[in-house]
């Protein structure tokens, strides 16, 4: 494989779940970092050649540039036993990873990173707004994954898949923006499994 | 394949999606119609049966179910020219597909929902107090697609994917929720490709 260089703020999450990705498959993983608090990734240099949407992560392989969390990770598992090979569980893999971009990421994600490092104190008044709605739709969230994981040790294909990575990376941290973990016991059983896996990788 | 079926709502740009990606493909398709705003996606029935989440598109695969649209365009596409074969450009469809779900629907895709659906005099506070930020999402979700479109024919691997698909769907009825394609050029010329496709087939 080509060489493989992670943009990222190691604060992150999403930038998270490719290290975690690589780590589990034992690839090394270059990392340059940049402070999203202070707009490192909205510089013009960082919008012409790293990311036209100004975001982290970006996985760069080679000289090309891959923006997108669960597609990064997508990339880096092809071919291994982290991807399912029957094309149903595929497929139901995929179907976890967008319910985290969808359901999980902007209401977990988003009050851990208000509440852990803009500060209570200095949100807007349209972030304040927000926070009862993120509460319940990161609650919903969190229930759907421990219904679903008292009855399977993984989301999907019966096996660790990116799906558990991916979805891994904010629910291990949910208590930061406000979430009590002990509520979903089966989700608590889960984040064991997955810490107990060869080569697993903490967060920074 | 086994029998498909489709779970949907016909005014969801996601139902939409799977029913595009099939008619492309010559794949058929049952259709099983709900009601989203009578609440017909909330019943205990529909909750057990088809998603826990409550949610449309949910493609039926023999006795298996699928939710999440895009997840359900990947399991029908799989092995056609729908997904490049090449890797990297495999995962840079998936990166569009995620940014649509993060980036693009939850701002477009909303917007047309409360405007053309429920109606501007029916928006509770919450949804106005929204709506400049989601317009402001949307446009710069449409702008990202028309810079990366004015130098290529298609998002992502030099060839009509899923990725195209996905983001057609609520593109191109953004006017719907007040964005105006006049303004994107180049994704009115992408929006005529996808159009002049064999087996193209319009929202309903």
């Amino acid at each position: 494989m080509e060489k493989l260089t992670l943009h990222e703020d190691p604060r992150s999450g999403n930038c998270y779940k490719i290290r975690l990705t690589a780590a589990l498959l034992g690839l090394p993983l270059e990392r340059v970092q940049y402070d999203i608090m202070k707009g490192e990734t909205r510089t013009p240099d960082f919008l012409a050649k790293v990311n036209a949407n100004g975001r982290i992560p970006v996985l760069q392989i080679g000289e090309q540039f891959l923006p997108e969390s669960n597609a990064a990770c997508w990339y880096l598992a092809e071919g291994s036993s982290l991807i399912p090979s029957d094309r149903f569980n595929r497929a139901d893999m995929l179907r976890w990873m967008f319910f985290e971009q969808y359901n999980h990421e902007p209401n977990i994600a988003t009050l851990r990173f208000w509440l852990l490092f803009v500060g209570e104190a200095r949100l807007t008044q349209f972030q304040r707004d927000q926070i009862m709605a993120k509460r319940a739709g990161g609650e919903q969230a969190l229930q759907l994954m421990d219904d679903h994981l008292a009855a399977h040790d993984w989301l999907a294909g019966g096996a660790l898949s990116i799906a558990d990575v991916a979805l891994y990376a904010y629910t291990h941290v949910c208590e930061a923006g406000g979430f009590r973990l002990r509520d979903y016991p089966a989700i608590c059983a889960w984040l064991g499994r997955i810490e107990a896996q060869p080569g697993y990788a903490a967060m920074d």
